[in-house]
């Protein structure tokens, strides 16, 4: 894994102060900017040299054929990639009528920072053309979390030594010319890089519009953008518009003298739909920019900041002693109130809309890994992203009835809802994305005591996720309910028995369903839910067959799995990794080699289910068969080391799941951040050395540090309250505030097992027992996590 | 299942006396004429109508692209497909400038008669065309047996009633227009539609010649015709010649009173090649026409007939009771014989040159099917398919390498050894492919005594496939050898552990191995082969695990099996079957629901592995599951009820398979020809009511025959010695004949257990015991076989 460090280390930004182009592509990613329904990869302004060129809208996305060597029944026939759409970030300069572009002429200094507190990534660049013409260059951009359709630029120039004539072209372009590469198939290619088509452009005045479509999934796509310019007194500028199906160009002229500077602010109104009309959408953008330009762009600053004062204030996570860790797990909640934030019933993500990967795809990591967060740093954008999978229930209804079953099958991986995997033995058979989903159901009504969210959202996502459990999985001839064929998170292994991970998460989801049924009962009758129902799946879950290996103490991931043969990793170099780039599923799957953890993270999740004795045996064996190839698995092993008291083990897994896409571990940050990764570092923190638990009733906390840190604050959002807790390894201390309801409200919390009742403004502090020791775990040969 | 009458029941023909246009497809597939090299289906002569033109040239394919909705690593990247070659057949005939086509006039008679000890289809039509003139058209057409490159038409036209002017119009057409349909991408179908790319044509006075290239694979194909044209005495013939890059034709015209006969022989002459040039190819061609007419088409008849009536002597089978089923076996055992007969170190597909199914690819059920009747019927032709086998060695021992296994990894599907399948579960997966090609080297030496091929071809063959289980095996902790991770031959599963059929299968081509290592010492070191490596391939064998349900006292298909769900088969109709094409793996493979024998064919081939006692009660368990959506498992179950006593249940078994192809049972004939359930239907005669296990070092018999049936004959060849067997279901007589040895040979057979002597010319008759009894067993509803 690689290393490097492009970024300054301090607490609230993220600074680059030399550009390396060779790291573009991951740095566009890192400086990307969000609400969740936009998208801007931090390219830079001039629009090239770029690594990969990027604007996204929430569910913009084109339909592409799905090609199988060999079909089989049930396979989806089409895939949904992510759309790269119309460019509104776009900005060149010509200075003298030299283009500025960092590969020519001289760089005397370029600075980049993404301040996480404002809300905004700022550029500073000097440069000198290849006449010797020098400027400097300074642009803020923001995409706005208050005004949910616009995203704004500031951008300035000022020639430095001589009286310069600088010409800006503002514009917005459809169909870019992306880099080539991505996937072998021509058709895929070809629907991909010239996705959309025109269907009307218009320039009025300074006002520019470009509305496409895309050709096969009915996706309208508007965007509009408005400028204003600002020249000191007596300065001349001339401008002009020209405008095309696929672009629009506002141009600027001025001569300027030293210390002169034109300043041109650009707001960009998006939207898009699949009903509304092209006149009501075009209506839409150009409200959006009226919006925009009426608030301006110094209140648009002050909006920004303050929507993030306020998220700071009851999500913020303080790390003394690591300076690097404390700067991570800001950058992580930064991506993750970005991605979340104004989604709005629209999917987060794997890479939220910081790049193409993955085809712009949400899996379950949204539910397991992301939402884990917001449900305690902003509740009601974990409530849209469960609103949104609410929507697509039909859909999952449909793919059960296709694939033979009751109840809904929720796509392994999808934008509108449809199963768009092309390996089902590592898509469809993972149906542990349904308990997954219930699971956030749970614990987002745990969090909130959102009744009419549960009632409403909650339970028939509850009810229909049980029915696929009932109709799934059968009762042995021992009167066991086992759940056979599936795969568990663990993508080394697949079709197995009985995954631990999926037998209890179901047992979770069944449950939860029978007692939501009980609670609503009006509600659950609408959903045709009878006592004999609310009782097969009580009889279900308590039936749950949850294999073990009696001969090695430890829960086999899934039935039969210790006793496959144990991978010689010591015949393994690092160039084999991850892999699945080097090896055949027929060698992964029947071999005891993990991916990413998946009992382990059955420990983290349904730690009821297990002893301290299991916990920490089963984490022992599964550290040395797990190689990490997923980016989902090293946060997950912090939060048990920490668990089980390899709080050493814990800290290393914590920094490198943290600086996942900070250094690039994975060489893929180009394609976008690992959102569900950034979920990781806050969850190292707060549920591993905080021992934050809320899966079991009563929210339990076991807070500990690792030697290295010495004190860890985070607060959560907690049925209305609001809940500190910090700690400096010694004793920890637990203030409850904010309070939204009675103000006689007490939140009864478990502090490493003892019942604590915590009462509005008044901090209980305690001690922090020590750490059960245990022989620090080994992980398979090379594959240990670098020493902290 | 549908039912068909469409031939006449008769011992040693297929008569076709009524011409049905909708069942042409599967009617050209049955009237195939094949000698293995060459294949051509029955086709009208004069091109159309057609369900299906197709000629073929043993291993002449096309490569394609394989695409993947999402690739995997060792993911094959190109298929092969065989592609429909020069046709030869093809014969116009008009009548007073009238095409004749049976689409229209009037046919007033039709028959077709594929003649299975003359080795001919013949044709004749009478048929008034649409402006009344009545012609009779005869045309007798063979591939040859005896000239390997050479196809041979005879064909005659008269008027009927009143002088006609005919004109026949003889061609060889390449890239023939096929009906639409078959793969969805455009890449495969564009790569099928036009195969050919011209090289050269040439027409020498009588000689017309095509050679042609595949543009991706690289075979050179080239075909040349020559006519010997007979008229009465007096009659003037016109001919002209005319060639084109992908036509050449000859045109006769003759004017003909009633009575008096047009008659055209035509000689064709393919070769291919992927190294000759092409004049070297050219000439091939010449010289095989060349000696065609010399031999002429009288002699070609007359060397045909010899041909088979030698065969006949070594391997019918008679059957009195049942003349439906007397047909069926020489039918299939014609087939078989063209598959095979002149394929010479070239694969045997599974279609044999029927038609285009499966892509014209060669699995597992040549060596498991089809080699088992070839090794008792013709055994240098079964030598020379696993000659073809070891020419690909190479080939496996690098796709091992590229799945990181030692020794060899034959090709789940191939037609030039590569690893076509594009899905592995059912491809890559089901290694049992390996141990089929040992177990039929074992066979084949057990049944000839072949030590020099053992030593060259057996050998290697042995030690690269037991290398490969040894290192894809593993021991476990109790010192059980464990192949976990493979698919056996029930593809309703896959995926599994410890597959009974796989083990077994393996523990015997590792013992052959070691057996065949320690007697050629000398081309065993060559192989670096030591004493270590032979001593590690008992210990694997003898440490075989093979699980067993104590419980319900059978033995699970593989590990696990007996405790997942049974498939709910009562809620199926016959319209959910074959069930892969409308339920996903996702459910087949989490459930007990067979596709086609797995365990039950390890009782068949290891028999020597399970206790009479098991075999009964794994029957009875496994007759419950199997739903026979393969044209691979009834003639097993028939071959297991045999065994076991239910001898009207193996007598159904045989009937549906014996009529898979004739009764097109399976609407897919015009494929091309289940090869694989044609020698199934030898094996229901031979190995189920025959009793027949060649498996076990002493050949064993336990004749038997079931209620209907009153004799059962065949005649094998083993050891050089021709043994008859006959039976009325009483007694039993051995006969010994043929000897091309040393005249005191002796052979020792089983006779239901009991060592019996057999000396040449010396007959022994010997009782049958009574047949145990069980009851009958069930099958899933609505899978039961039609009783006979």
């Amino acid at each position: 894994m690689n290393r490097r460090a492009a970024f300054t280390v301090e607490p609230w930004c993220i600074r680059e102060t030399e550009l390396h182009l060779e790291d573009l592509g991951s740095t566009e990613s890192v400086f990307a900017l969000s609400n969740g329904h936009i998208g801007i990869r931090g390219n830079l302004d001039e629009g090239e040299p770029h690594g990969l060129p990027g604007t996204y809208l929430n569910s913009v996305y084109e339909r592409r054929p799905l090609p199988y060597a060999e079909a089989g029944y049930g396979y989806p026939e089409s895939g949904q990639t992510i759309i790269n759409v119309t460019n509104g970030k776009l900005i060149r300069l010509l200075v003298d009528d030299e283009p500025f572009d960092l590969r020519y002429g001289h760089l005397d200094s370029h600075e980049r920072v993404l301040d996480m507190r404002a809300g905004t990534l700022r550029r500073q660049a000097e440069w000198r053309s290849p006449a010797d013409q020098a400027v400097r260059v300074t642009s803020t951009r923001l995409v706005s979390f208050t005004h949910r359709s616009v995203m704004a630029i500031a951008y300035e120039v000022e020639p430095l030594h001589e009286t310069a004539r600088v010409v800006l072209q503002s514009e917005l372009v459809a169909n870019e010319q992306l880099p080539e590469g991505g996937s072998v198939d021509p058709r895929v290619a070809a629907a991909m890089h010239n996705p959309l088509q025109a269907l009307e452009h218009d320039c009025n005045g300074n006002r520019i519009t470009l509305v496409h479509e895309t050709r096969h999934s009915g996706r309208r796509v508007a965007a509009a953008a408005e400028h204003v310019i600002e020249v000191p007194e007596g300065v001349k500028v001339s401008t002009n518009w020209g405008v095309r199906p696929d672009w629009g160009r506002l141009t600027v002229t001025a001569t300027l003298r030293p210390g002169q500077k034109l300043r041109l602010i650009k707001f960009v109104s998006y939207g898009w739909s699949s009903q509304r009309s092209l006149p009501a959408l075009r209506d839409q953008v150009a409200a959006g920019l009226t919006g925009a330009i009426h608030t301006g762009w110094d209140d648009l600053l002050a909006e920004q900041r303050q929507y993030l004062d306020e998220f700071w204030a009851r999500a913020d996570v303080e790390v003394d002693g690591d300076e690097e860790l404390q700067q991570a797990v800001r950058f992580a909640l930064f991506h993750i109130i970005q991605a979340g934030a104004r989604a709005e019933q629209r999917p987060v993500p794997a890479k939220g809309l910081t790049g193409p990967g993955y085809d712009g795809h949400c899996f379950w990591d949204t539910e397991t890994f992301v939402l884990p967060v917001l449900i305690h740093t902003a509740p009601r954008a974990a409530a849209d992203a469960l609103r949104w999978r609410h929507s697509t229930l039909q859909k999952a209804k449909d793919r059960a009835a296709t694939l033979g079953l009751k109840g809904a099958s929720f796509p392994w991986r999808t934008i509108n809802g449809d199963e768009c995997s092309g390996y089902w033995p590592a898509g469809t058979a993972a149906f542990h994305i349904n308990a997954d989903i219930a699971d956030a159901v749970i614990r987002y009504h745990g969090a909130t005591e959102d009744d009419e969210f549960d009632r409403e959202i909650g339970l028939p996502l509850l009810v229909e996720t049980a029915r696929l459990w009932r109709s799934f999985g059968q009762f042995d001839r021992d009167g066991w309910f086992r759940i056979d064929g599936v795969t568990g998170p663990d993508e080394y292994s697949a079709i197995t028995d009985n995954n631990v991970y999926t037998n209890l998460m179901a047992q979770r989801n069944l449950r939860a369903a029978a007692t939501a049924a009980s609670s609503y009962t009006e509600e659950a009758e609408a959903l045709e839910v009878d006592a004999e129902e609310i009782s097969a799946w009580r009889q279900c879950a308590d039936s749950m067959f949850i294999p073990y290996d009696e001969k090695l103490g430890v829960h086999p991931q899934a039935e039969g799995f210790t006793r496959h043969a144990v991978m010689d990793f010591e015949s393994l170099t690092e160039e084999d990794y991850p892999l699945l780039l080097t090896m055949p599923y027929v060698q992964l799957y029947r071999q005891q080699v993990v991916k990413q953890a998946d009992l382990v993270l059955a420990m983290q999740l349904r730690g009821d289910a297990f002893t301290p004795e299991q916990k920490a045996a089963n984490f022992a064996y599964y550290e040395k068969l797990t190689v990490r190839d997923s980016s989902l698995s090293a946060c997950t092993q912090s939060v048990l080391a920490a668990e089980v008291g390899h709080l050493g083990l814990a800290y290393d897994y914590t920094i490198e799941n943290a600086l996942t896409d900070l250094h690039d571990l994975h060489s893929n940050t180009t394609n976008g951040l690992h959102i569900a990764a950034l979920a990781g570092t806050w969850m190292s923190l707060v549920a591993g050395f905080g021992g934050m638990r809320d899966t079991t009733g009563t929210l339990a906390f076991a807070p500990r540090l690792p030697e290295g840190l010495d004190r860890l604050a985070f607060t959560i959002t907690h049925k209305g309250l609001r809940l500190r807790v910090e700690t400096d390894g010694k004793q920890a201390t637990y203030t409850l505030s904010d309070h939204e309801r009675n103000p006689d409200d007490e939140l009864e919390i478990l502090h490493h097992g003892d019942l604590v009742t915590l009462k509005l403004g008044d901090p209980v502090t305690l001690a922090v027992p020590p750490s059960p020791t245990h022989p620090r775990p080994s992980q398979p040969y090379g594959r240990e996590p670098l020493r902290r």
